[in-house]
């Protein structure tokens, strides 16, 4: 296969979604493009504003690939609206590049909402995928430092055999995006006993039992909220509507202790004092709990992949969301992940098996 | 009402209860005791294990009365089997004590799921409370420290009419708990706009908008997993499920970051001295989120008061639970309770409003 593949993934780029406009998105770019040099651009937006933004960069030189867009999906823009209306904005274009196959994957910064529906319907979803996923990547105590996290909100509602293809999406992603072989997966819950938990949900544990073996991950059953970052599980599966209230607890979390860090380094004289030599641990940490390392939701179960960034993302946070991009194009994980949806959706015995192809 | 009360607060505890024994949980009632003259305790447990504990703390002399009790629920027993067979068990003696009114509210570190089926069927649900909730105290960046949650896991399920009695139980916990006159009150959501979320969410929305002047609440409508440590809201409503998944990956998140700021301070020699230094700042940290602190979840909706204390509650986060359980009960919280749930159940016309009598 990867005789064949171009020199160059091309990485198709939505450089007007996010708050902090086209600059920062460029010299995202220009971070990602000194790293690696196997990476190419395919960028979507304003043409003279992109043009000088670009020129500045000199690894960005020969690189990129500007395709000019009229307009923007603002952030509180109704994602209905801009099915309708969007057609001239840089985020369908993005999106439209991975369609085309002009480009192997997609990164925006843009409206979360917005750019689930357009990639729904634009790519479409996987034959056999009901509802797609956003799967995140969370801190934890694993070596790699990160387990994955899905639906985070792609979808508020999910059933059982939702839950079960979440579980093979995640697998996928976690055996081409983090280089692990044979998943654990967790299935979120408010207990690890087994007759915890809303039907739908025994129900799930359930089929993901049954599928385990075939699809080479260990299910390690229902994990709790305080799980969610453990080393003893990988993937952790749940509906979007928990994953989305489960992500943002976290985040408030860490907001509300990095603030009281702060404050109790700021007290006093002698603490502000304390912290400027305290400040190498301080900043090991800061390193550790960094958000922009983690950025990059991951659209799951489309014709395509599409990386989400947020959209307060800086240069650094973008160049990450790149990295992610190109790691999972370059592994061929949409094309796995399709296979491995199929195998888990037939009966055993016409399973022929892709385990052997997705660990290669 | 005042004129009338016992000078003392009769708190009922189950000293067997917890994973650390009767010994902690006599100690965290002597220091209760120490800093409040107005407590006296009716102690449920194995006597001949508990005289020699009390008999050697000076503050709890003349203080304490202990009912022998011959049995102890398990930390893995399941709440059915406590139900059948659990007569005997010093938790059930707890409750029943106020059920008797013998005692105006109940401690226990035990069994969660054990405490909360004993103390439905024992106590009763209030009249139209159709599920009692357990709300917790969350470490927050308003002034008094602390917002409430509910429901944190005492029912997976919850229905529209269901949140809008817990908004009306969370707002009389907040004012007779915390002292907030007229609290403001969110619902968990995936997103602040109002088209969001499931079905239920929507019309518990509306409900609550159209019962919040009568009840002088400020209902700030749909809050996200972020917004929980607010100083934008006082009270956060859920269902159990969802509640109890947030409380858990809080506390998971807490965790890895108090591990990463130890590893922070200890990767090399420097920091190590550094941590030495940093001692003071640290340990202010420390306080601020010391679970301790804000140890108690509290059972509403029922004919009583029931403060379930952390199983790993150490003498300092009994003597909290304590401390909760004593405000609650002298504020007359609980019968203030039951005429706000009353009075949200009648027609707008009927509501005879306790408005005045709450705020006292």
């Amino acid at each position: 296969m990867t005789s064949n593949a171009p020199k160059r993934t091309i990485i198709s780029i939505d450089a007007m979604g996010g708050d902090r406009g086209p600059a920062a998105v460029v010299a995202g770019l220009a971070l990602s493009a000194e790293k690696n040099p196997d990476i190419g651009f395919l960028l979507h937006g304003d043409k003279p504003t992109l043009e000088p933004l670009i020129a500045r960069e000199a690894n960005l030189q020969g690189r990129v690939e500007i395709r000019h867009t009229q307009e923007v999906v603002t952030m509180d823009a109704k994602p209905s609206h801009v099915m309708r209306n969007g057609k001239e904005t840089s985020m369908w274009a993005t999106i439209d590049a991975v369609r085309n196959h002009e480009a192997d994957v997609a990164v925006s910064c843009g409206n979360t909402g917005a750019l689930m529906l357009l990639s729904m319907v634009r790519l479409r979803k996987l034959p056999g995928v009901n509802r797609p996923a956003i799967a995140c990547l969370w801190p934890s105590r694993n070596p790699g430092g990160f387990n994955i996290m899905l639906d985070v909100g792609a979808d508020i509602r999910a059933d059982d055999t939702d839950l079960l293809q979440y579980a093979m999406m995640g697998a996928s992603y976690a055996r081409n995006g983090l280089g692990i072989a044979r998943p654990r997966i967790g299935l979120l819950n408010v207990g690890t006993e087994e007759h915890k938990g809303h039907p739908v949900l025994k129900s799930a544990h359930e089929l993901i039992t049954n599928a385990a073996e075939d699809a080479n991950i260990e299910f390690v059953g229902f994990v709790e909220g305080v799980d969610i970052p453990s080393d003893q599980v990988d993937v952790i599966v749940t509906d979007g509507f928990t994953g989305n209230v489960a992500l943002k607890t976290a985040e408030g979390t860490a907001n509300l202790m990095a603030g009281f860090i702060r404050e109790s380094f700021t007290e006093t004289v002698l603490a502000k004092l304390t912290a400027l030599i305290a400040k190498a641990s301080l900043g090991r940490l800061k390193l550790r709990m960094d958000p922009r390392r983690a950025n990059g939701g991951v659209f799951l179960g489309l014709n395509g992949t599409v990386v989400k960034s947020h959209g307060s993302a800086d240069p650094v946070a973008i160049s990450s969301a790149v990295k992610l991009a190109f790691t999972l194009a370059r592994s061929g994980f949409n094309q796995k992940l399709a296979a491995r949806v199929a195998s888990s959706g037939t009966l055993r015995q016409d399973d022929m098996s892709t385990k052997d192809e997705e660990q290669a």
